[in-house]
């Protein structure tokens, strides 16, 4: 990386937080190092990873989606390690186009490491974001948590969902059961998940809204998760009965994660849109030579 | 607050982190509420606190240290509430002033709530900072932490330092013998500490040379404390058989906190000094409309 300043901006989805660093004609030699210096909450800006804007036509990994999608987000995160797709990272790259004058309110074509995802900015703010197929995996598993303190240990059954990502869906009296998950909770049977497993705890807020917490494998709790709010939509739909595939009906749930609020709709074909907000909040350059 | 876009620098003192915001000639209603904002490390920009740079003349708090020092640290907490110094703050602001052109290398003076304190600022780039002085508090205190999983419940003998703020220093044989420091470590007996107490667990890594941990009161356990390295420094230094008022000498010990390292002097006036780093890493604007 060089010591020059580099410019960014800052902004979060639903509170998952990114630092944005626009680089159109891919100049930017980005290293691992350089994204975890960038990420440090405490010694550099702080976030949960970064988004650097890049043509398509200016990036080997995004060349061939060129004449698709005119830009191609290259997530990285907080550690400096390569990510394929981040659903609020969408968002949030989605917003910046359209304030960078890049985009318009409408339909957008963005390149990712996992193909080009559809968005849609919304004239109130909003942005949707096409977040795949969730797939319900049969079988029962159990999702558990430890003892803590004077809380006894608890586990209760739960909906095993795919969503490109593996996730683990357990409706709960209260989110304040799931304890402090300072710890992972562990998921049997644990064959189910050979590559770890997302798991939420979910309650009803009133008819077709929920909310949840999420304990994501590799971060532990955040405060949003997009595939875990597209899980939670699909095992609660079932549990209700409500199946857009019987119907022909695409079924919109509002999902409020700690970290704000999401509307997560499933299509007749099984496909699922996230929509949620999208902030922009600071722009700047890093001092000389710090970087 | 007004909606215009606030000017803004990040900066920390030993990964004590720090919003600066320059508002010379103290034109800014910065509320509780907008400072909790800049400081939300997910939603905003992320810090412990906020360093507000206005003139002591503008400033109704400090126009009576105007003649002394020309500058004045408005620093705030992150939940926004008003606090009185930070010793890592003063550092950083310090060093905001050389780069603002404000100051150049040498003896400074900065007007705090606490009063005048004296800085300087070295051209290898450290900061020493006058932090006032330590007194000793006679009487047993004893530093406890609860079991942890397989980790029994601990307990340590501790002095008890008062820096104007209250302290507990524990030596101990590891750092990670303090366990996770989730939970605030129990002082006993509760009557020596009657507003809390900030506990630090020391280690001894060389002739003069230790490393600690801090839990603070209000905050949990951080990556720096100046008023805990000056009070581990004094506490270390009277185990060692080392005292300043007795030598007529200034004695000076390197410690080693989480974010960094610190060199403390003590005098034999029984006044401490601390010295270490303080970097500016960025500079920018918050979007109009956001704050």
């Amino acid at each position: 990386m060089t010591s020059a300043a580099l410019h960014f901006l800052k902004g979060h989805g639903t509170e998952n937080d990114f630092v944005i660093v626009p680089d159109p004609d891919g100049l930017l030699d980005l290293s691992p190092a350089a994204v975890a210096r960038l990420c440090d909450r405490r010694a550099g800006i702080g976030a949960d990873g970064v988004l650097r804007v890049v043509r398509s036509a200016a990036h080997p990994e995004a060349r061939e989606m060129a004449g698709e999608a005119e830009w191609f987000m290259d997530y990285r995160n907080s550690d400096g390690s390569v990510a394929e797709m981040c659903g609020n990272g969408v968002r949030v790259f989605a917003r910046y186009l359209q304030l960078a004058g890049h985009a318009e309110a409408g339909d957008l074509a963005i390149a990712t490491r996992a193909g080009v995802r559809r968005a849609h900015l919304a004239k109130d703010g909003d942005v949707t974001v096409a977040m795949g197929r969730a797939r319900l995996v049969d079988g029962a598993v159990t999702v558990a948590v430890a003892a803590e303190g004077e809380r006894p240990a608890r586990s209760w059954p739960a909906r095993h969902v795919d969503m490109g990502n593996p996730h683990a869906v357990a409706f709960v009296a209260e989110l304040a059961d799931a304890g402090s998950l300072l710890a992972a909770p562990v998921c049997s049977p644990a064959a189910a998940y050979p590559t770890g497993v997302n798991v939420e705890f979910v309650v009803d807020r009133g008819p077709r809204h929920v909310a949840m917490r999420v304990h994501e494998r590799g971060s532990g709790e955040t405060r949003s998760c997009g595939t875990g709010a597209c899980a939670v939509m699909v095992a609660t739909a079932r549990r209700d009965g409500v199946d857009p595939a019987a119907t022909g009906r695409p079924e919109t749930y509002t999902v409020d994660v700690p970290g704000g609020r999401l509307l997560i709709t499933e299509n007749p074909d099984g496909t699922v849109e996230m929509t949620g907000p999208a902030v922009i909040l600071a722009e700047g350059d890093t001092a000389a030579g710090w970087l």
